[in-house]
């Protein structure tokens, strides 16, 4: 079965199961609202790519670690487009989930979402008792605090923002559960694989920045202009536009000669290079930089 | 060491690896405001007790489920609390967390607590990998939808409510964790441990009714007479003051007569005894019903 189609029916499958039984109808429907259809894919798809170089010997467990590690993402989505952070109306091209259930669901939608995450490693302890316990250990670290996506978006509330590590939270975070969950659920160890997940969530950065700052709304499926308006760093207001996509190359370079040796080394590397073709920016742009 | 302190030191030991290195600091203010001090610390305190009948051959596996119960715990009064569900100002005899630190730190606080709870039972798979697993598989079913306590509040959502899906998601379900982790966390079974926890739920449930509804703002250390104002089921409404307490003694005497056969059964009874005590609400009251 093709990548995309695994995750899909691994994230489908532990959306249906949160829905079963005594679920409150309202609730059941909002998480699948806030699942599908998804956006790129890209975590679990880089997760996939770095199991199947590694051998891929459990695809249940790396089906299990892919789910949960897009089931974060999508949580995280939920509940930053809330009034209180972002206040989006909009994600992927749809209502954003509070708009289209109400605050209080979209609350308990992204809570669902996370437990949801972790629901799914603890079966896939049915396979792999070690790889699942050590799956567990590395998403909750990368997504809780200090080094997760919550202190990430927890450094937006402080006066004085380390940058180095809001953006290393904030983004890069589930970049490098993406590529040491991948090893984790082939067997593998999880440390040579961090500073691929770092880079490419470094690249992920700037190419978001890039978008946000070139109004390229259509890719980046919410509102842009949104980093000037709220006065968050970005890479296109400190490099200027031709410095930031200079800075994507350079970092992808760097991503690409980071790859651990494995058997699937070469593939991996391109896959790298077919993720910056798709996140350097597309024309019409209109300059702010 | 008594049981009150492993449970608190597991618990300091948790947050105090989330506020490490690059935590931003208000959030890792926020996470120690929402978990110090604590309530009675009730659900661990079962936990540790089943955990303790069951031979408690692993301790730290042990205080690492009950730290996880806990944080949970203390994640969904951070997230209650919160404008969109109660709007409460005052938890534990002090301002509430979103009151304290604003909407989008407890937003965060929550989220954090929750992957903390998971990211303890992933340290603990160090001693025994197979119990956690099973820990986080039980804990994230008691938390999550369809039957944890995200569904619970998600009720709170719809026009037509499953009054007995609620209560047994909304209040149940952690003690259905407390009575089935400590059973894990030992070695043993989790499923003759259920009926335990989901008696000694509806005791607190009716416990909970009758204080918001009879005023005992001190022992509730929150607001009363919420149940009324919000419309929320009451069994003081239901069934009258002395028809509820009657009913409390009645699910107490249920919960003792479901203790599965353990070396410690009658340290067991003599806790759920204790509990029952501390629930039974006491003067000066004013009825309501």
């Amino acid at each position: 079965m093709p990548l995309a189609d695994r995750i899909e029916a691994a994230l489908q499958s532990a959306v249906g199961r949160a829905q079963e039984g005594s679920a409150p109808p309202r609730l059941a429907s909002a998480l699948h609202y806030a699942v599908t259809p998804g956006g790129a894919r890209i975590r679990p798809t880089i997760l996939m790519a770095v199991a199947t170089a590694c051998g891929d010997d459990r695809p249940a467990v790396s089906d299990a670690a892919a789910a949960a590690l897009e089931l974060i993402h999508c949580a995280s989505l939920v509940h930053d487009d809330m009034p209180c952070f972002d206040d989006a109306d909009i994600r992927r091209g749809k209502p954003a989930v509070h708009r289209a259930f109400g605050e209080p669901l979209a609350l308990l939608t992204g809570d669902s979402l996370i437990v949801l995450a972790f629901e799914v490693l603890g079966r896939a302890a049915h396979h792999e008792p070690v790889r699942a316990a050590q799956l567990v250990l590395t998403l909750a670290q990368r997504t809780g605090c200090p080094r997760g996506i919550c202190a990430g978006q927890g450094w937006e509330s402080e006066a004085k923002v380390d940058l180095s590590a809001y953006h290393k939270a904030k983004t890069g975070a589930l970049f490098i559960a993406a590529t040491q969950m991948g090893a984790i659920a082939a067997g593998q160890e999880a440390e040579p694989w961090e500073e691929l997940g770092a880079r490419i969530g470094e690249a992920f950065q700037v190419a978001d920045d890039l978008r946000d700052a070139l109004g390229d709304r259509e890719s980046l499926g919410k509102p842009v202009g949104q980093d000037a308006v709220n006065g968050r760093p970005n890479a296109v207001l400190e490099y200027g536009v031709e410095g930031a996509v200079r800075r994507l190359k350079d970092i992808l370079g760097g991503a690409i000669s980071s790859i651990p040796s494995c058997p699937g080394e070469a593939m991996l590397a391109q896959m790298v290079r077919a993720q910056a073709e798709r996140l350097t920016p597309v024309a019409p742009v209109r300059s702010r930089a």
